[in-house]
């Protein structure tokens, strides 16, 4: 069977270029309206994409003065979207820091069941520094922690979908037996931060169990998409880094047993479409100088664990002494070391860095006709860097449309991307295997055995 | 303006009637199918209720094996049924004692984006003893300390959909601001059980906060619906106890200088409705019977503290020796010590005492012909015992069905229900004012400052 391209919309505000909001080609429906988002499914759903993603932060947006952010929480949107979408898989976020195992783990069933089998779940450790004091805590939990504690988490959500067997319902009005308690069982999970008796209350799902999605892309949160992401959502400015990823990912899962096929890798691409190249860079250039430096400067400071910029000159050169080292930041460590090597490389002023991270926040960013947005696709795609992509349209609903209208026609007609919907499930489109109960599997999963 | 009934449907498996799925009248779907909470609220909104109402555990619901319950997730479900829905309010229930007030206060906050005002929070403490081991606890939090933390956490609550002022959201393209930052504030909570500093990361929802539902019965548990209930469940054997009930929150309320209209009393009815009485009882009779003596057992147990009466013979007269004193149960004191009057009152069998419990869990329920069951709403309503009722069909769809067709019009013939919704959000529907923010309303309610 040939290798298919999978690709993922990333819903975020009304676009992902951080001034795409002023932009004509922008959605004006308040940003917690469910319509907006249940739009954007439905083009998404038509487009053939596989699936949808909503990310999270369990604080208030930075620069929301500026930014049209804060919208609705991922769970009760794609709950609402899931009933006016048939194939689309619905990927969202949810913390194993700052959530409950038994709360997050009956939700994503809940939705799992509510979709017939699209629920995915991005497993996040919260970077973000305002979470920590909604949660309790003064300070972040610390990166090595917020790893253990998610390991535990996955441990105890996994053997919560494993609890009740597939075949537990019996559901016999005649008989009166409505389940075959034989077939559930008690998880009596008792680790360093939760304690959890189970079973879950709600029967299997559909998918057995939500996809994994996972994005750390620290050493620590590299191992740990390597041993249980089946996705990987990963941000590259460019391809030789995406390339050294994939085959780092690629690598660390075998050493945990696994095959290349189990784990997908999805790196971001931010496309602005012209039918000239030089009409997409307009483009471009008006959204930049639409931006607000404030916006850029508390981001930039987030990156960098807090550092102020803010007595920097916008048109001053920068050198790499403006930052603080990258291992000394708690937040995101990649993303830090991928911005120095900008600066590094580029030399730019500091309004031109936060031009170049307006677009995508350190994502890969392409302005060009389709057929060149086609032709780096297939590039990625056919030399080790991608399986598929994490489409971040820089403006939401124009440029989404236009993806899906100029460049999707071009993968399908070299046969790189499917021309119907062969699955139902998240799990089918994106070519995974349907995880067997631990308990109750006939050949239970080694990796994820007590 | 007349004073006029509220009805709430409360959906709990295919019906509350223990023995309900074995009945031909039943629905066939999964109970984790969708759809079949779509389709219940979209035939109440038919019937023009006010309200939809789900009730949770954080357990496995005990006796399984003979009934059928474990379904889905309330919140999730809710923002499913929302799209297909209008104006029937939506109720969900979820726990102070075991989830994070910022996680709680945003997906109901969602939830009440994504349905225009619709959402109402079933305020609980979680009574299921099988909760704390599924949240770390090895034994159940303690009667008093969970209404103590619910006090904390509704502060808290409150707080954070006060945290943004109604006019925050700018989203003005033309000048880049997206919002007045002035007009968005921290809460800085720091309390005993809980710190958040805020503010929530979404605008002030539609009606401002959810409707606040409580269900407690005990003292304390009165007293906190007195205090922040805006409508109050109950469950009463009998007409006596529910006027007492009505009489005493409405007056604990008063002492919290609120009036008497801003919290609406909705005991359960459970009503079994036949063109005669005599085929109503017979249909009853008919459910009693299809019971499996387990279940019942099983949650006798539980309203006991977890007390064995399986030694005991079906079908000997009970004695008020054979449980233990109301006021040692930590569980739900109230319901325990309706049981005891039951005993005392009717001296059943065990097997009789379990029929009786089987309608509807220790509600009021009836048997009888639409007008009889009108004329009871019609008494409870004029004489001091409900402001409507939280209705319970012992068999879902089909009595529900029923009760539309046959007892809503009698309803609304006597002037007594809508004939058509008049507003669009359940605070509307139940006569409630919408919130001011405590902190950028121009008349802080009291009750809620800090
Ligand atoms: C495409 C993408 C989406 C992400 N979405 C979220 C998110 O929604 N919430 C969040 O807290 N972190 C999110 N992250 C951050 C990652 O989970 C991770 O914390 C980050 O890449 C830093 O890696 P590390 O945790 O290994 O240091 C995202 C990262 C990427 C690349
Ligand atoms: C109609 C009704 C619905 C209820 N729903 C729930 C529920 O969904 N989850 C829950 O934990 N408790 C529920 N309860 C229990 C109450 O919240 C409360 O704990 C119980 O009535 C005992 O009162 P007390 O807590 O004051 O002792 C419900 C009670 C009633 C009357």
């Amino acid at each position: 069977m040939a290798r298919s391209l999978h690709l993922n919309l990333f819903i975020h505000g009304r676009g992902h270029h951080e001034a795409s909001w002023r932009h004509p080609g922008a959605t004006r429906l308040p940003l917690t309206d469910i319509r907006y988002y249940q739009q954007l499914a439905q083009i998404a759903e038509k487009g053939l994409f596989d699936s949808i993603f909503l990310a999270d932060a369990l604080a208030i947006a930075d620069g929301i003065g500026h930014v049209a952010r804060s919208g609705l929480e991922p769970i009760t949107t794609l709950s609402a979207v899931a009933t006016v979408t048939d194939k689309i898989g619905l990927i969202g976020t949810a913390s194993t820091t700052y959530t409950e195992p038994y709360n997050l783990a009956r939700q994503f069933a809940s939705l799992d069941h509510i979709s017939n089998g699209r629920a995915g779940w991005n497993i996040v450790t919260s970077w973000v520094q305002g979470a920590a004091p909604n949660y309790g805590d003064d300070t972040q939990v610390e990166h090595a922690e917020r790893y253990e504690r998610a390991h535990e988490f996955l441990d105890i959500v996994s053997k919560l979908w494993d609890s009740w067997a597939d075949d537990a319902v019996i559901d016999d009005p005649d008989s009166g037996v409505f389940a075959d308690e034989s077939r559930i069982t008690p998880i009596r999970h008792r680790g360093k931060h939760h304690g959890v008796a189970g079973p879950l209350n709600l029967p299997r799902s559909p998918q057995g169990r939500p996809v994994y999605i996972q994005a750390g892309s620290s050493e620590t949160g590299r191992r740990f998409a390597a041993r249980y992401a089946e996705a990987v959502f990963t941000a590259h400015l460019e391809k030789k880094t995406a390339v050294d990823f994939y085959a780092d990912i690629k690598g660390q899962a075998a050493g945990f047993g696994r095959s290349r096929d189990e784990i997908l890798i999805l790196p971001g691409i931010s496309a602005t479409i012209g039918s000239t190249e030089a009409e997409a860079k307009r483009l471009e250039q008006e959204l930049h100088e639409a931006t607000h430096p404030s916006v850029g400067l508390q981001r930039l400071s987030n990156r960098f664990g807090g550092h102020d910029f803010s007595h920097l000159s916008l048109d001053a050169k920068l050198s790499v002494d403006d930052f603080p080292e990258p291992s000394t930041v708690q937040g995101a460590q990649s993303r830090a070391g991928v911005i120095l090597s900008i600066v590094k490389r580029d030399k730019p002023t500091l309004r031109q860095l936060l031009h170049s991270l307006a677009g995508a926040r350190g994502h890969f960013t392409i302005a060009g006709t389709p057929e060149q947005i086609a032709d780096t696709i297939e590039d990625w795609f056919k030399t080790g860097a991608a399986d598929g992509f994490n489409v971040m349209p820089p403006v939401l609903p124009l440029l989404l449309e236009t993806f899906i209208q100029e460049v999707v026609p071009i993968l399908q007609k070299r046969g790189l991307f499917r021309t119907a919907y062969e699955g139902s499930t998240l799990r089918e489109h994106y070519g995974l295997a349907r995880p067997e109960s631990q308990y109750f599997g006939t050949n239970p999963p080694a990796k994820l055995t007590a």
